[in-house]
C-alpha cells in the first residue's frame, strides 16, 4: 500500500511489495493471486460482516433498514483503518483496471445482499431492489466520506444518504 | 453476434466476425476497438438518449421520476432490437470480462445522468443518489425482462421496478 502510494500501482513489482513486507514471492503468491488483490483483501471480511449484521437484524426491521444497519457496521469497520481507506481510494482513482476490480466487488457485495435478503424471506424483486438501493448509498456515502477528510463518522454520512434517498424517491 | 451464439465469444476471432459482416479486417478496427466493443456498440446511442431525455423533462419534474422517464425511453428503444438484447445477454452471461465491460457501462451511464441532473439544477448527492437509484431499478428491470421471454413491454417493467423501489425504500 505504501508502496502504490510512493511509487504509483503501476510502477510497483510484487517483489518490492514482498520484500517490504517481509515475504518471499513465492509466500506473496500464497495470499495473492496478484497485485492487485493487496488492495481488495479487506473486501471478503467486509461481506462477511455485512451478511452477518442482515442475518441477525430483528424480525420487524424493513429490509431497507436491515441493509442500512449492515452497511453502517461495515462503515465502523472500514474508518476504523485510519488514513488508509483514503490512501487505498488515491491508488484505484488513478487506475482503471483498479477501478473496473472496484466495480466488480461492489456488484459482487450487491449480489450477497440479495441473497441473505432472500434467507430472511424478502421475496424478489423487493430483495435486490432494496440491495441495489443500499450499495447506491454506500457508494455515495463513501465518496463523500472519501472527499471530505473533515468527515470522520462513515456510519452517520451512510445514514444521512439513506435518508436522502429516501427523500428523492419519495418524489421531493 | 451470430457467430457469439453460435461458437461462443472466446472462439470467435476477429477475422471472421469481419468476414460474416462483409469487412476487412482493417475496416472493422476503424470502427470498434475490439471484439467485445461489438457488443457495446449501442451502450453510446443509448446514453445520448437518456442525456437528452432527461435535459427535456419538464421543469417540474421530480429528479427520479426525470430519470425513469429517459429509462423508460432506453427501454422502449432496446426492445426494438427484438431478440437481440436476450442473445447478446446470453453472450455476457458467459464471459467474464464481458461482465466486468458492462459493469463499467452502467458506471459511465450513472455518471452521465446525475451530471445531466445536475445541468438541471439538482444538487448533490441528490443529483448521485437519484442517478444510482435510476441504474438500479434498470438493472433489476432489465433482468427480470431479460429472464421471462413472455414479458414484451420493458418500459412498463421499468416503471413498476420504480414504483417498487419506492416501497421498498419507504421501508415497506
Amino acid at each position: 500500500m505504501e508502496l502504490y502510494v510512493e511509487r504509483g500501482f503501476e510502477q510497483t513489482t510484487v517483489a518490492e511489495i514482498a520484500r517490504r513486507a517481509g515475504l518471499t514471492e513465492r509466500t506473496f503468491f500464497r495470499h495473492y493471486a496478484d497485485k492487485r488483490e493487496v488492495l481488495f483483501w479487506g473486501a471478503g471480511a467486509l461481506q462477511e460482516l455485512i451478511v452477518k449484521t442482515l442475518a441477525s437484524a430483528p424480525d420487524s426491521a424493513a429490509p431497507i433498514d436491515a441493509v442500512a444497519a449492515a452497511l453502517e457496521a461495515a462503515g465502523a469497520l472500514i474508518q476504523e483503518g485510519g488514513d488508509r481507506p483514503r490512501k487505498r481510494q488515491d491508488v484505484i482513482a488513478a487506475n482503471a483496471e483498479l477501478q473496473e476490480r472496484e466495480l466488480i466487488k461492489m456488484a459482487t457485495l450487491a449480489s450477497a445482499i440479495a441473497g441473505a435478503l432472500r434467507e430472511r424471506g424478502v421475496p424478489d424483486p423487493a430483495a435486490s431492489l432494496a440491495a441495489e438501493a443500499g450499495i447506491a448509498v454506500f457508494r455515495v456515502a463513501f465518496e463523500r466520506w472519501i472527499n471530505d477528510p473533515a468527515q470522520g463518522d462513515l456510519p452517520a454520512v451512510i445514514r444521512q444518504s439513506l435518508d436522502e434517498l429516501k427523500a428523492v424517491t419519495a418524489g421531493s
